[in-house]
């Protein structure tokens, strides 16, 4: 009798609890399938999986999305694999310079840093400026003395150094002509190896959305570029009114076309779905001018779309079923 | 015979003539109109009148709404008066770190620049930031150096300082206890002060829309803040498909609001009117959580609006008919 009365109690909380899901993504851009070997490829989805239990467990067990997104993300910074944290890509001047952001869909509170060389977590260090500063926002040597003030230890900036980092700069850095000028300089550079960026996306039990984004940016970027990823409305926004959004692509456009709150804006006062929403933003907003790109999208129900218009993106999910879904290309990988 | 013709197609043209219009705002907060001094109200109104005609002068001319917004506010910038190049507040190490940023309506593209230290001009470099290199954003040193390569002279750091922002940042470092930790110290710090970002909205005879904002941020700030004015979709917006603007206020809230980006939002998707845009983010969604400032909005019919949520906010425009209006407190100043 005793065992009836917990099993059911047991199976009524399973039915009552409020579902949680979760999306990350690592990148999108040109890759070729047969560039990645049948090794890579499964290191690659091992490494989400990963991340993606890590923010999933969060959720089952109650724990908040800002922290189940920040975890997450913070699995694939510290893994080679994907640019940012370790393995983030080079500047002109053969450093890191790392940007990060995320945001709380419940309060619409913020945390943002841009070009910080000696934080080993960039999206950790965003996360402390939206608890524990005034600030949403904080850049470069600044932004490393905030870290300081908190106590957060200094890593050396080539500890985020890898070997295939160091040779795509090379590469690149190859077919730039030194003696140029700036502008043309700029105009000629290849095309953006930006490859890599990485996101999540959140539903807590408790209804609340959030989004988190952390990059090393573009191969051989000067001047303190600053693209999209710590630029809260571009790379990340979360609002529980509509939806949470984590972009990656070529940061620019991304800027440009607000492109994380444009999808948020037309799920809130167009009533679209977030499917219609991303799809616009992305094939009829950029596409047409060349903004090249992918974004993951979760809403307050749980329904997730994860969208790109680049042959194809590094991505995952687990569903409010629980089921887990992973794709590097168009169609989805089994796993 | 002859001269009739000559009048008739005089009368004509200006008939034809589409419309250009011009709004300019040098910051919004809590100042009291009794200490604001004859003389000192009088230098406002005049510097604000000059910069007015400086970009409305162009536009009559049939020059582009960028180039308006851009030379307007360079002349606020230059005028000791605004917070804004020369006479911008302080850092907490008695520095200058100034932001900027622009956005063309026609196609988007924008240019922004943030803890710029030694240029004159931080429009005039966002200007150029969007002309001359494939990026939207870049920032410190980094931004220097780029002003250096296309041959941006520079300035001292000293050329912006003025005696009332160092006695304001004396005053505000005075009030912040030197020996509490990191964290008290952001929480006890006095309101900002920030009266004085200026930013400027324009619309062209070819009917195009353009938005610039330039500011030196927040007195006593520190650890690399930047606020909203150089970024796109929060500080300032324009889409000629909805509007174009410039905001100004407490910059935390404006980034977490995607303050301009939301107005053009609900203009394009809400069919909302310039009006009642502004009023709805100012109002419902700043106002309640204590985010405060204005905003300065105009559309391509050439309406302008220029509503704040805080006592006062410097303000004029030059509109479709020609008719200069000026501004500080809740009511229009007689010119």
């Amino acid at each position: 009798m005793f065992a009836l009365v917990l099993l059911s109690a047991s199976a009524f909380a399973t039915q009552q609890a409020a579902p949680v899901a979760i999306a990350i993504h690592g990148g999108a851009g040109t890759l070729k399938a047969a560039d990645l070997t049948d090794d890579l490829k499964a290191a690659y989805l091992s490494k989400m999986t990963d991340a993606l239990r890590t923010g999933h467990d969060i959720l089952r067990s109650g724990g908040a999305s800002v922290d189940a997104v920040v975890a997450t993300v913070e699995v694939l910074e510290q893994s080679p694999l994907f640019n940012a944290g370790i393995g983030a890509v080079m500047t002109f001047e053969g450093k890191h310079e790392l940007d990060a952001s995320l945001m709380s869909g419940a309060d619409l509170q913020a945390g943002a840093v841009s070009g910080v060389t000696t934080v080993g977590s960039p999206i950790r260090l965003a996360h402390t400026v939206m608890l524990q500063s005034p600030h949403v926002m904080l850049a470069g040597p600044g932004a490393e003395g905030f870290a300081r003030s908190i106590g957060m230890p200094a890593v050396d900036n080539t500890s985020f150094t890898t070997p295939r980092r160091a040779e795509q700069l090379q590469r690149v850095k190859e077919r730039i002509n030194a003696r140029i000028s700036a502008r043309t300089d700029l105009e000629q550079r290849v095309p953006p190896h930006k490859w890599g960026t990485v996101g999540a996306v959140a539903l807590d039990r408790d209804g609340n959305l959030a989004a988190a984004t952390s990059t090393g940016g573009m191969t051989a970027k000067r001047w303190g570029r600053v693209g999209d990823s710590p630029i809260i409305g571009a790379g990340t926004f979360a609002d529980n009114r509509s939806c949470a959004v984590s972009a990656t692509g070529h940061g620019e456009y991304f800027i440009r076309f607000n492109v994380a709150a444009d999808i948020c804006a037309r799920v809130r006062y167009r009533q679209a779905t977030i499917g219609e929403a991303a799809q616009q933003v992305l094939f009829d907003e950029l596409l047409p001018v060349g903004g090249t790109g992918g974004v993951i999208v979760i809403n307050p129900r749980g329904d997730i779309v994860m969208p790109f218009n680049t042959p194809g993106m590094y991505r995952g999910a687990i569903d409010t079923d629980g089921n887990l879904q992973l794709g590097i290309f168009k169609q989805s990988e089994e796993q």
